[in-house]
Formats: C-alpha cells, sequence, structure tokens
C-alpha cells in the first residue's frame, strides 16, 4: 500500500507519540523495589506486569484518537479491526523478563502494517532513552550520543559473523539443533538481548539473529527497522516472517544465505 | 586499611575523574564502523580494541598526576607496584566482546584496594551514562533516571531467584557442570550481561551471577559495589575472590549459601 507523504509524515507523528507515552509508562514501574509480576507461579514463567498493560493502553487511547480508522493488534489485549488497511502492531514491552531483571535491552516495539507486512517500525528503549526507527523513507537512531543512520553491515565470511539469540534453547529441541549448526560456524554469539539484538543488525554492529517461537508483535518492528537499514528478515525458510514463528534476521543477502543453508540443514 | 575522609573524599574524586576519562576514551570508537578488533585470527577470539588500550592509558596519566603514591593493576599494561598500601585496579573495558557487538552491557571497572581487597568501587556504562558506585560510605548510582541508592534485595527462596552469567558455557566442563546444578533450581537464568549483571545486584534488580576464569580486574568493582549495597562475593568455596577465578555474586547471605551448596555439589 503505497501512503501519501501527509499520510507518511502523521504515520511517523503518530508512532513517535505512541512511543513516548510507552516510554514514559514502562519507565514508572522500571527498576522499581514495587514492581510485582503477575504471574501465576505454578504455570510456565511468563511475566505480564502492570507497566505491560498500562504501555499498551495509553498507545491505544493515543491511536483512538489520532488514527481511528487504523486496525490494532496488540501483546496484551488482542486485535480491533479498522477500515484503513493499515494496522498498527504494538508489543509494549518485549522481553519482560529483561524488564523484570533490570536489563536494558528489552524494548517498545511499535510498527504499522499494511495487507502486505510492515512499512514502518520503531524499536524504543526507555532507560536508555534511545529510538530506532525505520520506514517510510527513514532508517535512523536517536539516542543518548545524539541521532546517526542506521545501516547494516556488509557481506563478510560467515566465520567473520557475529550472530545474537535472547535464549540458548531457541525453541523447540528441534529447533534448537537447527540454530547449533549455526553457532560453531560464526565468530562469536551473544545471548540475552530480546529485541535489542534485532537494533544492533540495523546500527551495524552486529550480522544475524536467530529466534523461534516468535509473535507478530515480536517482530514487525524489527523487520521494518532492518529492512530500511539494508537487511533482510524471513523465516527459517527464506519465507516472509511477519506473522512470527521462526525469524532469520540478517545483514545482507550473502550472510543471509549462509545461515539460511544452515538452518535448512 | 582504614582511610581517613580526606583521603577518602581524594579516592572518590580521582576514581571519579578516571571513569569520565575512560568514559570518553571509550565512546570514541563504540559502535563506528572504522573499529577493528586487534586479533590473531589464528587464535582464541580475544578482541583487544583501540579503545580499551586508550581508556587505560588516560586512566594511568590520572594516576600519575594524582595518586603517584598508589600501585596500578591493569588489564592492558599490567601492574606498577606503589608505596601508599593501596592499589588501583583497572578494567578499561569489561566486555570487549559486547562492546564489539554494540551492547550497552559491557562497562569500565575501576577499583582501589589494600592489603585485604577492593575498598571502593565503580561499574560505569559509558553509552548509557550510568555508573554505579560503592565503598567508602556511598552505595549509589547515577544514570538516565537520576541518582538513587543501591540496596542488595532481600532473602526469597532460590526457586524465586534470578540468575545471570555472560556465556552459558561459564567455563572448563566441571564449571559448567556445577553451574547447571544451579540453573534448574532458579526462576530465571539470562546470559550475556559482562559486568552489567553485578551492577544489577548492587540495583535490587538480580540474586545472583555465576562467573568462572575470571581477574583480579573482572571482579574488584564489582566486589566494592556490591558488598556496599549489601550482597556477597566469594568464590565457589566461599572463600574471597578478589583475585579472581570462580565467583559467586549474592544479594544476601541466604541465596547465597543455597548457591554454594549446589555449586559445591
Amino acid at each position: 500500500m503505497r501512503v501519501s507523504a501527509q499520510v507518511a509524515a502523521e504515520l511517523i507523528a503518530t508512532a513517535a507519540e505512541l512511543a513516548d507515552a510507552a516510554r514514559e509508562a514502562t519507565l514508572l514501574h522500571f527498576r522499581r523495589a514495587d514492581l510485582t509480576a503477575d504471574t501465576k507461579e505454578t504455570e510456565r514463567f511468563d511475566p505480564v506486569t502492570v507497566a505491560d498493560r498500562l504501555s499498551e493502553e495509553r498507545m491505544r487511547a493515543i491511536l483512538k484518537r489520532r488514527r481511528p480508522q487504523d486496525g490494532i493488534l496488540g501483546e496484551e489485549f488482542g486485535a480491533e479491526a479498522g477500515t484503513s488497511g493499515l494496522t498498527w502492531v504494538l508489543d509494549p514491552i518485549d522481553g519482560t523478563r529483561g524488564y523484570l531483571s533490570g536489563t536494558p535491552t528489552w524494548g517498545v516495539l511499535i510498527s504499522v502494517r499494511d495487507a502486505v507486512g510492515p512499512i514502518y517500525g520503531i524499536i524504543d528503549q526507555p532507560y536508555i532513552r534511545e529510538r530506532f526507527e525505520g520506514g517510510l523513507g527513514r532508517a535512523e537512531v536517536n539516542g543518548p550520543s545524539g541521532r546517526a543512520g542506521l545501516r547494516c553491515r556488509g557481506a563478510r565470511p560467515l566465520s567473520e559473523a557475529i550472530l545474537f539469540s535472547t535464549f540458548p534453547e531457541v525453541g523447540t529441541a528441534e529447533e534448537g539443533a537447527a540454530f547449533r549448526r549455526v553457532v560453531p560456524q560464526v565468530r562469536l554469539t551473544r545471548y540475552g538481548t530480546d529485541c535489542y539484538g534485532y537494533a544492533l543488525i540495523a546500527a551495524g554492529m552486529v550480522d544475524l539473529v536467530i529466534e523461534a517461537g516468535l509473535q507478530a508483535y515480536d517482530v514487525q518492528a524489527p523487520i521494518a527497522v532492518i529492512e530500511a537499514a539494508g537487511g533482510i528478515v524471513t523465516d527459517w525458510e527464506g519465507r516472509p516472517c511477519h506473522d512470527g514463528g521462526r525469524v532469520l534476521a540478517a545483514a545482507n543477502a550473502e550472510v543471509h544465505a549462509a545461515a539460511l543453508a544452515l538452518l535448512r540443514g
């Protein structure tokens, strides 16, 4: 879907207002002793915090006011249909376990998609006050060292590549086995970065992020930001992955192809 | 060694000047395309960057001017004896692999020790502009959300504890096996934080950091900061670990004892 310059400017301004609101909401409770995870202890660990809900509620209120014609898909409060052909995809806190632990690598993910996929996205790290955005003609980071353009790294052999993933287990046993075919072939593998790993691909620092079991709201903003910076994001078969699942994000076509071949086995 | 209030103030002011200089030096090259690791590719991956050396050189120059009577032990340029009974222990970039990858969890470690062990330490994260300090009557963080006191979390069952380590492998096969006796007993294990995990213990967010193969300069600043915030840092036998090796950092005596029992097997 082609959007006019006027609509693009309105989408970008709306996304910035969403990110500002989510930043404030998430920081209300970050690294505070009164933070409690609303978790059913008897079930699998899945923290859902007060901040997570507050962040999404505030973003939805802004969208109702500014973009009532658009649909919304959010992690906490599900899907609402729109009439414009555009849908906002929101993850109010990506990396709730990182958030609960106080790390600075969780983030707020905001994107807007059409029928094909995401056309614009933001990865915001509220504590650092750092925002990565991509799409609708933009590709930049604005953070503690100021504003800079985003551009993925150039091609290099897999043996020189840096690979990130959030958990060493990655996903199912089968998915973990595929991931571990890539690990010994790269220069360096690091864990624990949540959405921040995708931002680092766009910033030209990291070559690959490989994850599994993702949801649409986990991946659409990273796709928009990385593609705007010249990178590629697909599933482990090389197909679009904006609805989630197994994700292979790469800085360039060469390193993407090399990792894809190993994941396919 | 008891230091006077005047000496304490001078040590704290000197450490702040060191941290400011290291912050500036490390940020000169952080997330820049011209960054190259001075690594012998044929050997084990051990990046030593221009920034690492520049950071330590600048700190040593400040110490020569302000504290010529003190000893220095630094990662890059070794040990120099002093006459005061105090030694500065410096790691100009702790987490060079994180630095090379663009993460915000590497840090500058600065501490000053007497014959017994560290009496004051700083964990500085230059990119976030965040500084954790502890010892000589201080325990505080100063970062993007302002200034706050540091206090470790209270006791809770191991099944509620959060454990951090930089690499899932941890150390040797034997050390890794000991570590993996702890992992299934805790609520959450996260990787990839370098020295930032220790800062998060002091900030009251994380219960345990377990690592192996550390050097004196990796651990002395974390010891000072965590102890000032009420926590405990020992080796895997419960003995002092300021010369490095296997490290068990804990938010309180109870969680320390529980983890120690599992590490001992």
